[in-house]
């Protein structure tokens, strides 16, 4: 760091003792001529009498800091970063002990990479020599030394510092580790429950550190298409909100009224929607949503969306828009994508892959062949055709002859009678079709490649599943109906699509949005005469469209499945700093955790203890 | 936006009928060939028979679009940016009937600003005259037409757009509006209820405007210099966490575990410092924060901090960080602010100012005046100078003896009878005072002036107020003792000064920060022994300072209170797109609300109603 540096080289060697060094130091810094007070203290243990007036003049021409990865720090460099241009030059690393080598070496680790520590040999040296043998694997050290090519034959190609090694001068230990639970190294394999009670210590593998970084410059990137090239406003959201009728997955938080609770909020739906009310044109946030889905697998009760709103725009508006988002921001080090991304119907995706969120990294598309067995005599083909928009559909599995045995074939006839007459059945035998063929080793969707795609034109309604005469909002009530359908709302709200548009990536929903209905009238219809639903508790809402709402629409992209898929990892745990378990626990802190009856006062309420035997509700699985 | 043009520039007049027009563009529009579907059904109601092959080659020409505020948008321009040099240009505007002039003028706004629309007069476009005086005031309108230069002596140099007036050609009402609570204007004064009640219409105003958009673009700049020029890394930290022990402010979130309660945690600090142990190395956070303080006047139950870590620094690092970070961001408009920003230490802001966070944008020192007194046979004056380090200390007034009357006197009188013996008693005088000053109208304290100050050297521990035998943490039980202090910990820790920081500008506390305990022993020592708090609380933290935690310190700022500060506003609800009233309600949704005991089963909670009539505490006021 260019001021440490330059601060150290004006520090003449003329005492005038600690003490008053001391003195002149905490001046100086109460006065911020020096960065770096602790750094001085160990290094140079006087200054000279004229600090004060030097130090002035010091603090005026240095007044700014140059940037980089190493400013304000103590260090002067990274570990990884060192290479062959900086050989001769003085530096200062901070990092912790990898390993030792051969009583010669100390390889030493920042969260940019390693490199390696020469341990001076001769005689004159040995006090430093042995306070670097004595160093346990994980501790902390500051060391200063000068950086020289490794000895020919002695670079090693596979380590991006390979090239040079720093020979030792001084050394400082800045904390010493205790005898840990597992190693830090890539190859070490820990149960999830111990990552997860150690969390700081996983989080040191390079592959959360990538993946943390890498998401923390997405969002960046991201800000920066949003906010600095299409002028959209970063507009935080309460989180303590008002329940959504039926919000059954909402989390209640108490509040000091007797009987009356804050939710915390699914999306910032309702939020987005009078900003647009308000004139703010264009809203982005990186919005902190709460879902309380139990123990579902892959779930986390908080999870974060890249959510969006903008006005006076139309459905294609809003798909360009992402899309020129996801380019502009995509990482560099995974391959270009293509935009504009694909578009297909929701009728196409389901004709064609069976379901509403393919994956066309590979075909193996469904084909109807029902002409062929329009005359079968095959008695459950017959029934099958007899029902109403029965259909006999087959998948062509490339291969599947030489690869799929017995057992298999028994296990997707299986999988099809359980799941007989549910929609999804036969886009999930087409997945299951593909996992079969990798299991054996025949490689079909490739991890390195980005399917994205719109799928448009979904229903507006659907029937529920509980009371098919009756209607649910397909995504939710606010989707505006396609302009040529607008008409049918009256008629046959069935018939109705919605101008709403999914994101899938690599078969997988990564986000969904659309243009919302902006007219009170039509959004009252909707809520009162097909959903049946209470208007009253969306009363503030039809007020505001009636207050001069203009045509909105938007999108929400689910931030941690967007991240865990373009970085490849199995679970959003590994793109998440904190994460809960399977069952919402925290395992570090142990949350959650009793709190006294005298704590629950001030909110009124008190818990209703289960009959059963509390102790065995007690549980700490993962 | 120059793709819509394109577009609508090439489509021609030779016309196959509308529905196959539609059914064209249904089909250009699920490729999104055109980017805005509604716009061209307005306006071209037929596309040449060789449309598709047509709108492919566009769909690749044109796969960019251009940036700024009218990108993706039905408009071309927004009202505002217009002026003489758009005259002739045609031109595509949405906005908000501002109100109407003479039956000639419509005053259109959106967030940028007014322009004038002029409404056509001659007879064959009675039409759309008539249109336009239909309209009622916040109507939503799409108007398109030509710019011109108002006539000689026409122009209107309060305006920004005054140079220029649109002469419409067409015009859409995209949605109208019913009778408002409450004037889009400026000077109409409205209630903070009917503000709160209706925030969707308060946002539209251009203080309201200016405000957000300001906090969104200092945000912006924060992150850049954090993420791009200093290598921070965004990290999300979770919300729902361990209660901390005595954290009676902490809102909780019953868990489906019975008797488990999450808590929203007031600050990262775990998590920030964790970090710092998982190797990190440098993090930061838009951190939601979350504070149950009943009714605090100017507080929110959940606002937004700058929240900050960075490892291997020290005091002035982190200190010279935050002002690179602030003077980065400032605003443009706010003038230039200077750094390093002065100092001070807690001792010499008590003794001079009576209070550790004191304006400076004006002197009234506290001047000790015990010598001149000491002889005094004034009776009060004798008892004070007997009490243990009692002093007599005064304030000059300038011109107090001209604007200051009996009944003045008589109140500061008063005020420092009642707080007698209260630290910051003089502190207070010394604003009230200036209060009064001001109140003459004689300027004291210029708000368009901004003084930075950083307040340092304060004691690390404090008396406890219920029982001063007892120490607490002046800050939080993590600050470091200043390094030459370290040693008085075991044996005077009422001597120790902390490493830790406060940012005061104008006189309000806006960030305090500190370097924190790596040591896993001292810090165990500071909690046991020191505080005597139960460590098993924190095992966690303690062994994670065990496992080779860096030498590491941080800031949080308060974002509410420092953007309020710098656009003047009066209240932190004004820089907040959707604040809580003083008692936490959300007048809009009427948030907190009853929830069913239906609803609350699932987390084995239920309601204690108190014992007085329930009607009797709900409460309505702001």
């Amino acid at each position: 760091m260019q001021f440490t540096t330059f601060t150290i080289q004006n520090v003449s060697e003329n005492s005038s003792g600690l003490r008053s060094t001391q003195q002149v130091l905490r001046c100086l810094y109460s006065r911020r001529a020096v960065p770096s007070i602790n750094h001085i203290y160990s290094t140079k243990p006087s200054l000279p009498p004229n600090s004060l007036a030097w130090a002035y003049n010091i603090s005026r021409s240095c007044s700014t800091y140059s940037s980089g990865q190493s400013s304000f720090s103590l260090r002067s460099h990274t570990c990884g970063e060192l290479c062959s241009s900086h050989v001769d030059e003085e530096v200062t690393l901070c990092g912790w002990i990898q390993y030792l080598r051969q009583d010669l070496f100390v390889i030493l680790r920042d969260f940019s990479g390693l490199v390696q520590i020469l341990i001076p040999q001769d005689e004159s040296k040995s006090e430093l020599k042995n306070a670097f043998l004595g160093l346990t694997v994980e501790s902390v050290i500051m060391v200063k030394g000068r950086v020289r090519c490794r000895p020919e034959g002695q670079e090693n190609k596979k380590m991006s510092t390979g090239e040079i090694e720093v020979c030792a001068e001084s050394m400082e230990v800045l904390n010493t580790c205790r005898k840990l639970p597992f190693e830090i190294k890539e190859f070490v394999k820990k149960s999830e429950a111990l990552r997860m009670q150690y969390r700081y210590l996983d989080l040191r593998s390079p592959r959360m550190q990538y993946n943390l970084r890498l998401r923390s410059q997405m969002v960046m990137k991201m800000r920066e298409y949003l906010c600095n090239l299409h002028r959209f406003v970063d507009v935080e959201t309460p989180t303590l909100f008002k329940r959504t009728p039926g919000g059954a997955k909402e989390f209640v938080v108490p509040s000091g009224d007797p009987g009356k609770f804050y939710s915390l909020p699914q999306s910032p739906q309702q939020f987005k929607q009078l900003l647009m009310v308000a004139g703010i044109d264009r809203y982005f946030q990186l919005a902190r949503c709460y879902r309380d889905e139990g123990s579902k697998p892959d779930r986390q009760p908080e999870f974060t969306q890249v959510d969006i709103e903008i006005s006076f725009v139309d459905q294609a508006g809003v798909m360009s828009l992402i899309e020129g988002l996801v380019h502009y921001s995509w990482p560099e080090d995974k391959g270009q994508i293509n935009v504009p991304f694909p578009s297909m119907t929701y009728e196409e995706a389901i004709r064609d892959y069976g379901v509403d969120k393919p994956d066309t990294r590979f075909g193996m598309k469904l084909v109807d062949v029902t002409t062929a067995f329009q005359e079968s005599q095959i008695e459950f083909i017959k029934d099958a055709l007899l029902k109403p928009s029965g259909c006999i559909q087959a998948i062509c599995v490339p291969e599947g002859t030489k690869y799929l045995k017995g057992k298999d074939l028994e296990f997707l006839k299986q999988a099809a009678k359980t799941q007989y007459g549910q929609r999804p059945l036969l886009g999930k035998l087409r997945l299951q079709c593909v996992e079969l063929l990798e299991s054996y080793g025949v490689p079909v969707r490739d991890p390195s490649v980005f399917h994205f795609l719109w799928v448009v034109d979904f229903p507006l309604f659907l029937p529920k599943e509980d009371n098919p005469e009756m209607l649910e909002a397909a995504h939710h009530p606010f989707t505006a109906p396609v302009p040529e359908d607008a008409h049918l709302l009256y008629t046959q709200p069935r018939k109705v699509r919605g101008q709403h548009y999914d994101l899938v990536l690599n078969g997988c929903e990564v986000g969904g949005g659309s243009i919302r209905i902006h007219n009170a009238s039509q959004q009252l219809y909707v809520l009162d005469t097909i959903l049946k639903e209470d208007p009253s508790l969306l009363s503030h809402l039809l007020e505001a469209l009636d207050s001069g709402a203009p045509p909105h629409g938007g999108i929400a992209l689910g931030l941690d499945r967007l991240v865990s898929i373009i970085v490849g990892a199995p679970s959003i745990r590994d793109i998440i700093a904190f994460p809960k378990s399977f069952r919402g626990h925290d395992l570090m802190s142990r949350a959650p955790d009793f709190v006294s009856e005298e704590d629950l006062k001030p909110y009124h309420i008190s818990v209703v203890w289960p009959s059963a035997d509390i102790e065995g509700q007690q549980d700490n699985s993962v």
